[in-house]
């Protein structure tokens, strides 16, 4: 991500509180009173610059959509892309996904996304790889029983590594594609890493998993 | 599998019994006996023309290996192959893989190879995919507890389904690559349908995978 660094992003993030959100661990359970309307809930972690969660939250106005972002540099640009398409069903996090069991009950959350995460490609960062063993025990105790993790990337080397960690973890996977492009998937909404991969003419691997009891 | 009917391959078959095993239900249980040595066994199902098999053979001579195919006309192919190097340790049998539970008992296999197999890419011929839930029940009951199944393949549509079916079914993954020839993998020993395959350029996926308890 080419990280253009705002030093007033804090400042401009603290003036829109009804789309990011202020102190989250407040709404601990009750994310739904955040929202005009209660609906099942999708969070999309390491949103980025929001054009994902803005493309799913219009085509897709009867879902909650939050965007939880560790940067907020990068989490300004999704604010002002949300805002410009006035868009009542979304909510930005400025957090680190580690800490999301602060911010979410269990079983609030209805879908993960994980879109073009950092592969840390050196097996000593692995663990900060957002699909590491450390992270799956934090969504699945945020998901709904049947809830379930949508995931994407153009990274080779991540998604083998996701297909061991998940699967490790006991996960099953269900609509996987090793070139999702080329699939002709309807209703897909690209993320910005996903039109600048694409159009270079790798393909994006895909996969829907949940979490067996 | 370009398939030339050879009248005569049942035949010819029968004259190397101490090869070709005729009744191999009389085995079950003791095929360590049909070898010079008690030795890990190692199965692959769908052999074809043992390319893979007589490698593998010659590259481990500490592994017993018998190889199934329920194609006679391929068999033999398999079987001239195998006579030519000598090799002590292989086996091969005509024999459909959905009655392996006649042939081999439970906890008697250490690992299973599943090479290039048909991708039946009909939905509705889901069911004879090597890979399908009806053959992983099989596999399972013959596998040693932490026996493995590696599985190669050129096919997208094959692999995408494997991973589901396989990950379904409660199976955990390792090292999965998603482009086998260019991970530079080690002591692979390349099937015909790979040599074929890869020389057009095409990626050949592989997994290995285990049934969790
Ligand atoms: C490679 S970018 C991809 C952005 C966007 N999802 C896309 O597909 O275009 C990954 C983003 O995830 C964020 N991120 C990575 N790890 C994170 C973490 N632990 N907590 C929150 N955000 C994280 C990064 O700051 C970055 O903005
Ligand atoms: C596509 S060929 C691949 C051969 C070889 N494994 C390779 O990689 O070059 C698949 C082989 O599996 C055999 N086969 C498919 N289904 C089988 C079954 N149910 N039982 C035994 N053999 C089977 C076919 O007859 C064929 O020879």
């Amino acid at each position: 991500m080419r990280l253009r660094h705002k030093p007033w992003a804090s400042e401009e993030l603290a003036k829109r509180p009804n789309l990011v959100i202020q102190q989250p661990e407040q709404h601990k359970g009750n994310w739904n009173n955040c929202f005009c309307t209660a609906q099942p809930l999708y969070v999309e972690v390491g949103t980025g610059k929001g054009k994902f969660l803005t493309g799913m939250a219009k085509q897709f106005p009867s879902i909650n959509f939050i965007g939880v972002e560790r940067y907020e540099s990068v989490l300004l640009t999704a604010m002002e892309r949300v805002e410009a398409e006035k868009l009542p069903n979304v909510k930005l996090l400025h957090k680190d996904v580690a800490q999301l069991l602060e911010v979410f009950a269990e079983n609030e959350v209805d879908r993960f996304f994980i879109n073009f995460t950092d592969p840390w490609p050196k097996k000593k960062h692995a663990k900060r790889r957002l699909t590491n063993e450390r992270f799956l025990t934090i969504y699945k105790q945020l998901l709904k029983q049947d809830g379930e993790i949508h995931f994407k990337t153009d990274n080779q080397g991540l998604f083998e590594y996701s297909l061991h960690s998940m699967s490790t973890f006991g996960m099953a996977f269900k609509n996987v594609s090793l070139n999702l492009h080329q699939s002709g998937m309807e209703e897909n909404v690209m993320t910005e890493y996903e039109e600048k991969f694409s159009a270079k003419g790798m393909p994006i691997y895909r996969l829907e998993a949940t979490f067996r009891p």
